[in-house]
């Protein structure tokens, strides 16, 4: 009802995001590097503060990667991750602001707001978790689904995928056409009201 | 070239990412109540840790909230939104956690992993802005321009908008059609390589 006023046509609103759901199973179908760049093509438009862009993505596709992260996932994520086709470790740069000088250019004060690290840390956890958004949108936009998990021991992946000591684990993405009882029942969304008010 | 391969149609493409763009201008024309329900009724689908769903949003309508808002922002950011139809003050509710029964009935555990102050505000920061990022994609499935905003003194518009001490701005996002000289030219983006590796 209330969608009709959108621009975005009805099944593009579905497909993103209304029969679009957190998968739990999947086929065997395999997911190619071209369908991620695809959406990395698409979704690395998606505004970030200051364009920081500190999102960086692990494809895990090998059994050995496969099993250096399950080992680290929480009990009830660990067999749907080794059963999927393809997984993406969503983590973000906390030195992002190197690049600064390159992505703001206009602002060559910019990479010295993030000089202290805590700012830094705190930044890139916010414009990741935009950028993880806009990735999610994009795995469903390529006619996949998405199954992001935060259950693991972030510092045991961060130590396993991330030799540097400078990158945070934001969640990790299971990826593929989804399999049998994918899914559970929606869980409830607020409502309206309880969420916007109005000054 | 390579979002050959997406099921999103290319206009939906155009209009969520690759020709939509961070506004700085708007035209007069207003964004009325329903815009902004139909843009929640569609977002609310994206997918939060454990349904948590911290984001809230206030609608600064009236010249009075304008003028309490516009204070607390960066002077780069004062005229811009003072001008524009809309502005959406994004933040979290870190007491969340009180909603987990309803939300996440199945997991009655749910809420009590949120009992300390400092694992909600990390919750509610990489939740909330997870939900930005889908809020600034609907915003745009509107036909509308978003102008998100991270320059502002927090602390000032947490206590002059929440004064219950429980909420935590992420984002100010102006809201409107693109008016005359809208943007800037369009920063870089990462290149996929420097982005994404396979292990």
């Amino acid at each position: 009802m209330t969608t009709d006023t959108l621009v975005l046509d009805a099944a593009a609103q579905d497909l993103l995001f209304r029969e679009a759901r957190t998968a739990n199973t999947f086929t065997d179908e395999p997911v190619s590097d071209e369908q991620i760049q695809a959406i990395y093509e698409l979704v690395k438009f998606g505004p970030t503060a200051m364009n920081q862009q500190p999102l960086r993505v692990v494809l895990v596709r090998s059994a050995e990667g496969r099993e250096r992260l399950v080992k680290h996932l929480g009990e009830g994520n660990k067999a749907k991750t080794a059963a999927a086709p393809l997984t993406a470790i969503l983590a973000v740069d906390n030195e992002f602001h190197e690049e600064l000088p390159t992505l703001f250019p206009h602002f060559p004060a910019a990479k010295g707001y993030f000089a202290e690290r805590p700012v830094r840390e705190a930044s890139a956890a916010m414009n990741g978790a935009l950028q993880a958004g806009y990735f999610i949108i994009g795995v469903r936009a390529a006619g996949l689904a998405a199954g992001p998990m935060t259950g693991y021991d972030a510092e045991g992946i961060n130590k396993e995928f991330f030799t540097d000591g400078e990158h945070s684990v934001l969640a990790v993405v299971n990826i593929g056409k989804p399999g049998e009882n994918a899914w559970y029942p929606r869980s409830p969304r607020l409502a309206y009201d309880e969420v916007v008010t109005t000054v």
